[in-house]
């Protein structure tokens, strides 16, 4: 079985390889650009070891591993553009150390040549494949809209938001988990196991970003404290504040969110001792724990040995799960 | 053999039975708004003319043909943007009736739809034929970056400005004929041909689309005379003048253009003196004339009687090069 840091490694070579230095230069540097920035490689690692838990052959995977990467990185081209970020990895994003034109054109180039590693994929599966990766790209952009139109949506429900991040983010986490194990030939079942665990893995995933971002420990985790909170966002602890809150608390939540709405340092302790004396801290715990859990149950029912399955078992809960430790 | 007008009309019935009436509805009304503004869909049609020639089973290349029309208008949608065009075929642009921000994910989702219904296509060339659709989506890419490149390039050469119309506009059409054509089951050389036919009738097209915006009949065109000279476009016909205009007329073109550059009347009126003066109606004329000339000698040569091809010779006739009539 090949380790999360071999499988890393083979990504980044393979990315380093991949030719994006080509004319005309303004369309292709923002690609190796933001290909470069790095990252966990967390869905190319996926469709890699899925596809190794069925196979040693994971040389047939790995261009679809790099698709997976391309098309999240596309994604996040695209969507820092909407979001008007202007730093990606603590790098400048594409539309600002270039521009928006470009940032849109290189963004469409990517997505185009995504399709392109997927299509290199020698697989008897490739039909399914395909319409799995089509369905998937579809599923995103869908994620990506309703998290815009709840930006102007004051009251988000609890399975809207769940909905809506399950489109965004945990349909891309197990696609490459489901293409990986179709290239690795696994069964039907295994293959939807496999689906259902990155689908579980993801949402838990998002869940737990919102909960770093006010409970993590800064010095490990490297983000300011309460971004979300000054910048608004709609984030799973907000909508169960906003659900669980009564009276002073939820007149104050409503206050400070819509009507002050001033980014402050004191937005943020306020918040967060609302946060405090609602127990969203543990909620949230409880959550995140009651996703990984489903999530594993999945897994185990896949039908291959527990040592097959440890290296996707260890880096799920070292990589992902432990973030902030 | 079908006519234009039956295949337009298959074409504009399967779009409105496209189902682009899903949630969420901001991501999906803009591109059931843009696909149902109409046009002569073209690229449809030569997808399924071309399969026509060899095959009488068109239905066999009605997803490749839809898939055609909604990647061409992705990138109306997306050039839009990047244009800062506020009208398209008379109606607002996306962008304008939506924002930007809709524009740019809309068309993401119509790009990756496209790539639906090219996977539905049924054909044994299918590898070739979505080879032939990636490799000829990132050209189109590489010539919208071109052309936004020209616009902050004060020379451009007619070998450089031939090369980008090439890429932004002739290989989408030569491509809709190559994967009608492997959809029809031609024979390679036949392929070949019909791609190498639509590559000049294509660039026959956009120089065209050039002499049309000074030398149209307005009454007909609908389009106001000398819009690409107000905007500053580099055209066919502007780089030839500054490749044959001499001292005054050099300098007066070289003031208009990037000195003075006021967008008003007396600004066409004497840039088209110049045009005049250096014979370049003449000139574009005889470029437009030199490439359909060549088109038609390679379509004269695929092999299909004379009778097969009156549909596609007709229709380009007609309805491309007699535009203006």
């Amino acid at each position: 079985m090949y380790s999360y840091k071999t499988l890393q490694e083979l990504v980044n070579k393979e990315i380093a390889l991949g030719g994006f230095v080509k004319e005309p230069k303004q369309l292709y540097e923002p690609i190796k650009y933001i290909l470069s920035l790095g990252g966990k490689r967390i869905r190319p690692v996926f469709v890699l070891m899925a596809c190794n838990l069925f196979s040693n052959k994971i040389e047939n995977a790995i261009n679809a591993a790099l698709a997976l990467e391309i098309f999240h990185n596309f994604t996040l081209l695209h969507d820092d553009i909407m979001d008007k970020s202007s730093l990606r990895r603590n790098k400048p994003t594409v539309h600002t150390k270039w521009n928006s034109n470009i940032a849109i054109l290189s963004g469409d180039a990517m997505s185009i040549i995504a399709y392109e590693y997927i299509t290199r994929v020698k697989s008897d599966n490739f039909l399914e494949l395909i319409n799995v990766f089509n369905k998937t790209a579809l599923q995103v952009c869908e994620g990506q809209q309703y998290d815009m139109n709840f930006e102007t949506e004051k009251l988000v429900s609890e399975t809207n938001y769940l909905q809506m991040i399950k489109l965004k983010t945990a349909v891309l986490i197990s696609a490459s988990l489901k293409i990986g194990a179709l290239i690795g030939e696994a069964s039907q079942e295994d293959t939807e196991l496999l689906y259902l665990f990155g689908i579980n893995i993801g949402i838990a995933f998002q869940i737990q970003d919102d909960f770093l971002d006010v409970y993590a420990d800064t010095k490990v985790f490297g983000k300011k404290i309460g971004n979300d909170i000054l910048t608004n966002k709609k984030t799973y602890l907000l909508i169960k504040a906003f659900e669980l809150a009564k009276e002073h608390d939820y007149e104050e939540l409503y206050n400070k969110f819509f009507i002050d709405n001033n980014p402050s340092e004191e937005k943020v302790h306020s918040v967060v001792n609302i946060y405090n004396k609602l127990g969203i801290k543990e909620i949230a715990q409880n959550k995140i724990a009651e996703y990984f859990n489903k999530a594993f149950s999945y897994l185990d029912k896949v039908s291959v040995s527990t040592e097959r399955k440890k290296e996707l078992a260890s880096f799920v809960k070292n990589s992902l799960i432990n973030r902030d430790k």
